[in-house]
């Protein structure tokens, strides 16, 4: 029997979501819902209905696993904690610093529902964390080194629309190569935030506006561009649109460690991602994990869970006989 | 209180794990055990004695887990059997098309016992097996691709040392870069095994020997060189020596999947180790194993696993906590 998902929220990672189903034969998409109203909203998938969020109760019983595609900032902190009572639940709560509380909150939530919530599953959070993990698991004397890039940071973008006089905006982190180079190197470099990370923004701004003031507020915002070279470019509502859409990302995670009795030998452990699309393939991640939360409840657990508490197992269709004589 | 660990047979394998050990203070090395006179083996770590094998059941009480270092054609198929009965035990089979026969052979033993054994751990099988396993779940749809090297083959070695008038002799596998790029630019390409790896052989012939023939012996030698283009060279005994006792390798994992409603979206993963010492990072990876098995043992758990089956977080000696507010 296929297992029933269902997906909360259609935007970009609910659309992925539904992509990767199709994907996976061993899932079926049972239904879709939303905070619109349920009427303006189309899917893909034939014969998959869309209701409004406050229907979704009804639906306990007809869904192994709800796919949460809220945002980090104000959506996930409540949504995964209110239908982890009732629901298996899968979400991708990425603001690092702010996981264990949510990791909390959501483990309280879960066990008392008797369910299984996955949280903070993508790339990063997600398969960047397991790669950290392993690496340090298997060098525990080294460093790693994660880098992001080439692509959009949503952050960065809206930090730049909030200044006066900007109409739209895109930032791209890109990796610097001389850093990667030297991480490679196994030499463990010290690297500022600076030597790590390039920030080039493309801004439209408003007709007047004082576009020697925006360049200077943003290369002197800190946290976000003060630590970092940054590049501005002023360009045309029409060029931003036309070569700025894309959703391509990716990155790197590097650990570099030594072994040996006297710490002779050198090892690189070098994990990167080259992503047309940042959504679809978070969502592909989710939807493994979507797997893995419905064998966790078949097996009687429940509360939350992170990819770090999965066996690799569970995330695949395949038996574990075949992943032994196939990928093993 | 630390883990216990017992070490049988000292060779790479075994000098590596009390290196390993060295570096993970949440570890300790309790005993070695050697076939050889323990008379004539030293260890490295300071107040650990050498047992005969013949002493190894005294043990029982005083070991929680026992790394078997043997090789796989002939010591694990009957080691790791044997002593799964009496100790939770890591190995790192790497007899890919017998692994199925292996665990299963294993597990009774395990079971019988109560015990836990972890088969196959290394990089491949191990590291890279993981990767093909996590690729393949997050990217049903596309293709995985393993290379191998730059580094030595210890079987295709001893393939060219079992030539008449071959006194000694050493094979590189190298990935041809051609064949790297087609397949990160998510062309998806069909690679056939020349395609893929050059292998370059450095042979010290006996005196008198007849070159060519040793030459065409090794180009035309099926499954080892026939399919393949093979670069031979004749050395010295002491440039062998020399130049080529090094036991560096590495390779690389490479999965290119598309994502999307009409898999209109490419992404490209790609897990790459670029190693020193080849058996002092598989017997990193064997003690973050163990680490698991004593884990795994201590919740009443018995039987064969291979690591598709650990928790990510079972092989690192952070908390739970630690490990999501840190490497999430």
């Amino acid at each position: 029997m296929s297992i029933r998902v269902g997906i909360m929220g259609y935007g970009n990672l609910g659309r992925g979501i539904e992509c990767a189903i199709k994907q996976n034969p061993d899932m079926e998409l049972k239904a879709v819902f939303t905070r619109r109203d349920p009427k303006t909203v189309t899917v893909l998938t034939d014969n998959v209905a869309v209701y409004s969020v406050g229907d979704i109760l009804k639906f306990k019983d007809e869904i192994d696993v709800l796919m949460l595609c809220g945002g980090s900032a104000t959506d996930l902190p409540t949504q995964t904690v209110e239908y982890a009572q009732y629901f298996n639940v899968v979400d991708s709560f990425d603001t690092h610093a702010k996981i264990p509380e949510h990791f909390e909150n959501v483990n309280n939530a879960a066990k008392k529902g008797g369910k299984v919530a996955i949280i903070s599953c993508g790339w990063d959070p997600g398969m960047f964390s397991l790669n950290r993990l392993y690496a340090a698991a298997v060098l525990p004397n080294g460093k790693d080194y994660t880098f992001w890039g080439k692509g959009v940071s949503q952050g960065h973008s809206d930090a730049i629309r909030r200044i006066e006089g900007v109409l739209d905006a895109k930032q791209y982190t890109i990796p610097l190569e001389s850093a990667l180079n030297a991480v490679r190197s196994g030499s463990n470099p010290e690297l500022t935030a600076r030597q790590k990370h390039l920030r080039e923004c493309f801004v439209v701004a408003e007709e007047n506006a004082d576009k020697q003031r925006i360049e200077q507020e943003i290369k002197t915002m800190p946290n976000y561009f003060a630590d970092y070279d940054t590049i501005v470019h002023f360009i045309s509502k029409e060029e931003l649109l036309r070569e700025h859409s894309g959703i391509a990302h990716g990155g790197f995670v590097i650990r570099s460690g030594k072994t040996g009795w006297n710490n002779e030998n050198n090892h690189i452990i070098e994990y990167s991602l080259k992503l047309d699309s940042n959504p679809e393939f978070t969502s592909s991640v989710l939807v493994a994990c979507a797997r893995a939360a419905v064998r966790f409840s078949n097996e009687g657990e429940s509360g939350c869970k992170t990819m770090f508490d999965i066996p690799p197992a569970y995330l695949s269709a395949l038996t574990a006989e075949q992943l032994r004589k196939n990928l093993l």
